[in-house]
């Protein structure tokens, strides 16, 4: 039995400022809820079907609910036998850098499913850091947290004014970008390590973040014409890291 | 002035035997709307605000509407000055297989989003023709025109069985597909034609598909252990194409 103040609460946490608060987040779903648990993120509240609790074995305290408690207890269209609250990681530190890795610095992503998209995708491509400008999205809100089908369980995500993690780089740290006036990214030389900058959906990389970039690529098109054409941000990302990878075979 | 006859027929138009039995589609913001325009389809209603109408000359007939009228109109959250209903275009024929071009064929794909990203991604790279599934979801749904961003525009969507297509081709045309017993997709030769097959978000790519697959591609992982991850559609259907552009470089 759940109370009426139990689903105000998790609905509360739809919020940014109720996550900061409580300093919590909600996952959803066994491949979510399953793939932080095996991170080792502890819930500090899990609720699950009875379905769930005999398919997963589960040591710590639950709340079994039935599907119609947790229909009201979810954010999603199609409730998935379990939801649970987790406490939001600290946010690390910016220690990747020095390791020679290679990361992802985002400037101001706007839409969640874009976000969650870009986890997923530095999740396939073994890159453990990415770098949020301060104005990015907040990445433990839900849509995110969905949208990275667990991949958000082994991504570190860490918020940072760029300006102050570029200062932090040694002076010739590679640091790279696409743009429209950029060099070919499959012809260009490309380091196995250095910081892959993606911008907003509409603006793109901000021109302070512009100025520090060091090599500036370019995703050709090869369609015919001169169509105003674009790629999103997370197929830009997606293409990217493809690339960079590609090359340490 | 706007009726509400006029409304609810704009709405119906979200169904797909409405569009069906109509013939119609839906397109809306300038973008999209403007993308069509230029591509030569011609709009039977188009119901714009003052603020558009003067921005951008229209010589056809339209009908002026207020930002309330067109919020009524509007599919979307955030109406966009314009929304126009269009013809929905011949399914056209398969001729681009026989010219030796590369295509795509979608198998069941099921979300919008995904489809109409991948509609967006084969505008990038110079993909004329996406060939989908009888199962895969309408790709005249609004949801699916708007997320083409204006590529549905210029790129042919045909509706066909994939036996029915397979029947047509020679018998030793290329045929590739992504799976995770394919091999590694950066070190495979790859033809600057063919046909590139992606799957449904859940179950990949049918086995009576499967079957008929010539080269089975893997897009590898580059993460630490083996965790179950898995690559979105459409993310991998970008990462194939621009692994096939590259290589005509």
């Amino acid at each position: 039995m759940i109370s009426k103040n139990q689903i105000k609460y998790v609905h509360q946490l739809e919020q940014k400022k109720f996550r900061k608060a409580e300093n919590l987040f909600i996952a959803e779903g066994h491949k979510v809820v399953g793939d932080l648990i095996a991170a080792g993120y502890r819930p500090t509240q899990l609720f699950a079907t009875r379905e769930w609790l005999s398919e997963h074995p589960y040591d710590a305290t639950y709340i079994e609910v039935t599907n119609d408690e947790l229909a009201r207890l979810s954010l999603q269209q199609h409730p998935q036998q379990v939801l649970a609250l987790f406490p939001i990681p600290d946010a690390g530190s910016s220690a990747a850098l020095q390791g020679k890795e290679l990361s992802i610095l985002l400037d101001n992503v706007q839409d969640p499913g874009n976000l969650g998209t870009i986890i997923r995708i530095a999740d396939w491509f073994g890159i453990s850091t990415i770098y949020c400008s301060t104005g990015t999205v907040d990445a433990w809100n839900p849509k995110v947290v969905q949208a990275t089908m667990g991949s958000i369980a082994r991504v570190h995500i860490i918020y940072i004014d760029p300006i102050e993690l570029f200062s932090q780089l040694p002076a010739d740290y590679p640091i790279y970008g696409t743009f429209l006036d950029g060099e070919n990214i499959y012809t260009q030389q490309l380091t196995p390590y250095g910081l892959i900058v993606m911008g907003n959906e509409g603006n793109g990389i901000s021109d302070a973040v512009r100025a520090r970039v060091s090599h500036k690529l370019l995703i050709p098109d090869f369609h015919q014409g001169d169509t105003a054409d674009s790629l999103n941000v997370a197929i830009a990302t997606a293409i990217t890291c493809s690339e960079f990878r590609r090359r340490s075979l």
